[in-house]
C-alpha cells in the first residue's frame, strides 16, 4: 500500500513538474517573449502539454490508481489525495483525443474571428464559428457525464466541474435565484443614494512610479519579492509554482487606481497559491480547491481588504507619497472612484454590485445552451431581455457591448463564469468571519496590519488545498456553504449605510 | 526510406521541444526567477533534462538510425543528417546514468565549495573535492573514447568532442604550437610600442541609459528585436531559439565599455544562431557547428568588427549622444583603452593578444591530466612554471589568481577552453578573408554598413550548421583550415603598424 501510494506521489510530482515549464513558458510568453518567439514557443509548449496529458491518462497509472484505492479505506487524507488523482485522471481520459484536437482547432478559429466581428459588430458570421464550438462543446459534455454519471446531473454540471468542482448547478442556481430577486431592487437604491465622484487624471503617471506604488502595496499585502515579482503585461493575471509567484499588471498613464486594484486582486491569488502546504506540493490534493475559492481569495484582496476604508485610508499615504502629483486627492474620495455604482453594458467594467447580474445571464444561457434547451440563435434575444431585466440597457442589435463582449464561449470555456460571482460571495461570507474574528479589525487596518487576515486565510482556506470540497471549506470556516446573505450585506453597509 | 527519415526528422524535432523548454527555463532562472524558484526549478529542469535524455538512448532511437543508415549510401546531405543524429544519440548513450549523476552531484559540489575556496586562496581543501571531480572525469572520458575508439586517440579527445567536435587535440595543440613560440616576444614588442591609455570614468552611467546605448549597438549589428531581446543578468549570456534569441549583459555605473564589448560578443553568437537554416530547425544538422566556430562568430563581432577603428569612429557618435558626459573622449582614446595590452593573472580580464597563452596553459594541464599524465596535485607548480615562461608573472602560493580562478573545471567541463582560442584564431582568419571579398570594407564600416559582413557570414557559416565538419567550413570559406597565421597577423597590423 504504501509502496503503491508512494509511486502514486512520484507519478503526481512529475507531472507537476512538466506543469511548472508549462506555467513559466506561458507567463514568459505573454510578459518578455518577442513575436518571433512564437512559433517556437508554442510547438514546445504543445509538445509538453501531450507528454502531460499522455502520461495522465496512461493505463499505468489508472492501474495504480485502482491498486491504491483497493488498499486503502480507513485514511481519510490518503482517501482525499487518491480521488483528487484520480479525478485529474478520468478529467483526462473521458474525452476522446480527436474531439479535444477538434475543440482546440473550431475554438482557435472562432476566438481569432471574433477579435474582429466583436468590433465590427457581426453577429451573423460569428454564429456560424460558434455554433460549431458549442456543438464540439455539447459532445464533451455529454461524454464528461457519461464517464461519472452519478456526480454529473446534467452535462453542464460535468463541464461546470472543470472550473467549480463541488458546486453543482443546482447549488448555484438556488444562490443565483436569491441574488437575481434582490440585488436590482437593491442597486437602484444605492444609485439614487450615492455621492458620485468620478476623478479625472491629467494622464502624468508613468510606469516606474506606477511599478514603485504597486510594489508597495504588495509589500502591505505582505507579499514576498523573495518568492515572486511584479511584471507589466496586457492583461493582468497571476501565475507560478512553489516558491516563485509572478503576477503582472497593466499600467495606464491616465489612471493609477486601475493597475492598483489589480494588484490587489492578484496578491489574493498568489497568496492563496503562495499559501498551499508544502507537504502536499506536487499532488492533486496540494492544488487550490476551484475557481470559486480562487476567486474568492482576490476579490477578498481587492473589494474587501483593499477598498475597505481604513486600509485605503493607510494606503492613501503611500499614494501621495510616490504620486505627488495627486496630493489633493483624499483617501475619501478615491474610495467613492472606486466604488461607484452604474448599470452598464460591460462586465468586465462593472462595479461589485452590478457585476453578478452579468454573471447570472450567461449562466442562465450558458447551461441551457449546453444543455440543449435553446440554440446560439437564441443568445441574444435573451440577452437583451435580461439585460433590461435587470439593469434596465438594451442591447438590441448591439452585438458589441451584448453576447459578443466576452472571450469566453468563443473558445469553448463554458462553466467558468459562475466562479466569478461565487467567488465574490465567498469573499464576502469570509471576510465577515474575519471581522468577527477580531474586535479591533478597523483599527488593525487603519495601522496597515493585515497579518490576523493572512492568518486567518492560511488556517482556514489555504491549509485546505484540494483536501476538502469548497462547499466544506467553508462550512469549516464560517459555519454554513455560500450563502449569499453576505455578500447582499456587505453591500448594504458599504453602499447604504456607510457612505 | 523517406518514412525512416522522416519519423527521425519528427523525432528529433520533439527533443528539440523539449530543449526549448529548457532553454528557456533556464533563462528566466538567470534574468527574471526570483530566489525562492530555484527548488521547483530546479526539479522541472531535471525533469525535462531526464525525459530528453531518455528519448535520446532510447533502442527505438538506435533502431531507426539503424534502418535509415542501412538504406542511404547517396544522399549526401541525409547522411551526414544521420551523423549529426547519431552523434548525439551515442554522446548521450556511451555514459552510464549513474556516472553522469555521479558527476553531478561532485561538479555541484566541488563548484559550490570553490567560490569560497577560491576567496579564501585555499588550494588543499579544494583538492579533496577536484580529484573526485577528476576522477570521474577520467572515467567518463575512458566510456567515450571506448564508445568510438576510431575516432578518439586519446580520453580528452572524447571530452573536446563535446565542445570543439571535429577539432582534434592534434591539431589543437599544433596550432597551440605555432602560437607559444610567437606569441610572448611579439607581446613584449606591443608592450613596449603602445600609447597606453586607461580610460578614467567618474561612475554616473545610468542603466537605462546604457541599456539604450547596448540596444543601439544590437540596431548597428542588425539584431532584430522583433525576435529577440536585450535584459540584464549577472553574466553576460546569450541563448534562445528559432525566433526568439535572448542576449544580457552586465551594467556597470563606472565603465560603458564593458557592457557594450559584452553585447558586441553576445550578438555575435545570437546572429549565428539567427542565421542558422530554417529547413534543418530541430535537427542536429541544423544546429551550431561547434564552440570554435560560435566562439568565431562572438569575437568577429566583437574584436574583429566593433574594435575596428573605422565601425568604432562610427559608433562613437551614438556614444557621445547617449552619454553626454562623454563628449570629451575620443574615438581613438575609446580604441586605445580597449585595446591595451598587459599580462595579467585573470584570464576573464586578458587582452586579445595574452588570452591565448591562458588557454594554451590550461590546454597542456588538462589534456595530461584527462589523459592520466598528470595528478590534480601538480596543477599549482606547472600553472607557475608556464605563467612566469609566458607572461612572466608568477603564481606561487597564490591560487585565487592563479589555478582557482576559472569555473570550468570545478563542475567538470574538461575539453571548453580550447574553444575560446581556436574561435579567437577562427574569427581572424574569417574577417581577413571579409575584407579581401569587398574593396571598399573600411569605408562601409566607417558609414556603420555592416550587412556586407552579415551576407558573407550568412553565405559562409551560418548556412552551413553542422552540415560540415569545422575545418570544412573554414577550408569551403577561406581556403584552409585553421591556421594561426591570420590572428598574428591582426595582431601585428593592430597592436605594431595600426597605432
Amino acid at each position: 500500500m504504501a509502496d503503491t501510494y508512494n509511486q502514486l506521489q512520484d507519478y503526481f510530482q512529475r507531472l507537476s513538474r512538466i506543469q511548472h515549464a508549462i506555467t513559466f513558458l506561458q507567463w514568459d510568453q505573454h510578459v518578455m517573449m518577442p513575436p518571433g518567439g512564437n512559433e517556437s514557443r508554442a510547438k514546445s509548449i504543445a509538445e509538453l502539454t501531450s507528454m502531460y496529458h499522455e502520461l495522465l491518462i496512461s493505463p499505468t497509472l489508472a492501474e495504480l490508481l485502482e491498486n491504491g484505492k483497493n488498499l486503502v479505506q480507513n485514511y481519510d487524507e490518503i482517501v482525499r489525495s487518491l480521488n483528487e488523482m484520480e479525478r485529474e485522471h478520468l478529467q483526462a481520459k473521458c474525452i476522446p483525443a480527436d474531439l479535444v484536437k477538434a475543440i482546440s482547432l473550431a475554438g482557435s478559429k472562432c476566438e481569432h474571428d471574433w477579435r474582429q466581428q466583436r468590433k465590427d459588430n457581426e453577429w451573423p458570421s460569428f454564429l456560424i464559428n460558434f455554433k460549431e464550438v458549442v456543438n464540439l462543446c455539447r459532445q464533451e459534455a455529454m461524454a464528461r457525464q457519461a464517464a461519472a454519471p452519478d456526480k454529473h446531473k446534467t452535462p453542464y454540471d460535468a463541464l461546470l466541474d472543470l472550473y467549480c468542482t463541488g458546486d453543482s448547478s443546482e447549488l448555484i442556481e438556488q444562490i443565483f435565484d436569491k441574488l437575481e430577486s434582490e440585488l436590482p431592487q437593491l442597486i437602484e437604491e444605492i444609485i439614487e443614494n450615492q455621492v458620485k465622484t468620478q476623478l479625472q487624471f491629467s494622464g502624468d503617471f508613468t510606469t516606474e512610479q506606477q511599478i514603485q506604488l504597486n510594489r508597495k502595496l504588495m509589500d502591505c499585502l505582505q507579499f514576498n519579492f523573495d518568492a515572486g515579482r511584479l511584471d507589466e503585461s496586457m492583461h493582468p493575471f497571476s501565475t507560478g509554482d512553489v516558491g516563485d509567484h509572478r503576477i503582472t499588471t497593466r499600467f495606464r498613464t491616465t489612471d493609477f487606481l486601475d493597475a492598483l486594484q489589480a494588484t490587489a486582486h492578484e496578491t489574493g491569488h498568489a497568496s492563496y497559491e503562495a499559501g498551499l502546504p508544502r507537504d502536499w506540493q506536487g499532488l492533486p490534493i496540494g492544488n487550490s480547491r476551484n475557481m470559486c475559492i480562487h476567486e474568492s481569495q482576490s476579490l477578498l484582496y481587492e473589494k474587501q481588504l483593499f477598498l475597505s476604508k481604513p486600509f485605503l485610508e493607510y494606503f492613501t499615504t503611500f499614494i501621495h507619497d510616490l504620486l505627488p502629483q495627486t496630493a489633493s486627492i483624499t483617501s475619501q474620495q478615491i474610495w467613492e472612484h472606486c466604488t461607484c455604482v452604474q448599470s452598464s453594458y460591460i462586465r468586465v467594467e462593472a462595479d461589485e454590485a452590478t457585476y453578478p447580474l452579468h454573471i447570472i445571464l450567461r449562466f442562465q444561457i450558458e447551461s441551457k445552451l449546453i444543455n440543449g434547451q435553446i440554440e446560439a440563435e437564441d443568445i441574444p434575444e435573451i440577452w437583451d431581455d435580461r439585460m433590461k431585466k435587470y439593469l434596465g440597457l438594451s442591447t438590441a442589435g448591439n452585438y458589441t457591448d451584448g453576447c459578443l463582449q466576452d472571450i469566453h464561449w468563443t473558445d469553448g470555456t463554458f462553466g467558468y463564469f459562475p466562479s466569478y460571482t461565487i467567488g465574490a460571495l465567498n469573499g464576502a461570507q469570509l471576510f465577515n468571519a474575519i471581522k468577527n474574528s477580531v474586535k479591533n479589525w478597523e483599527e488593525k487596518l487603519m495601522f496597515g496590519d493585515i497579518t490576523f487576515i493572512r492568518n486567518w486565510l492560511q488556517d482556514n482556506i489555504w491549509s485546505k488545498a484540494s483536501s476538502l470540497d469548497s462547499q466544506e471549506i467553508l462550512q469549516q470556516a464560517t459555519g454554513e456553504g455560500t450563502n449569499p446573505k453576505w455578500f447582499i450585506k456587505h453591500l448594504r453597509e458599504r453602499y447604504l449605510a456607510d457612505r
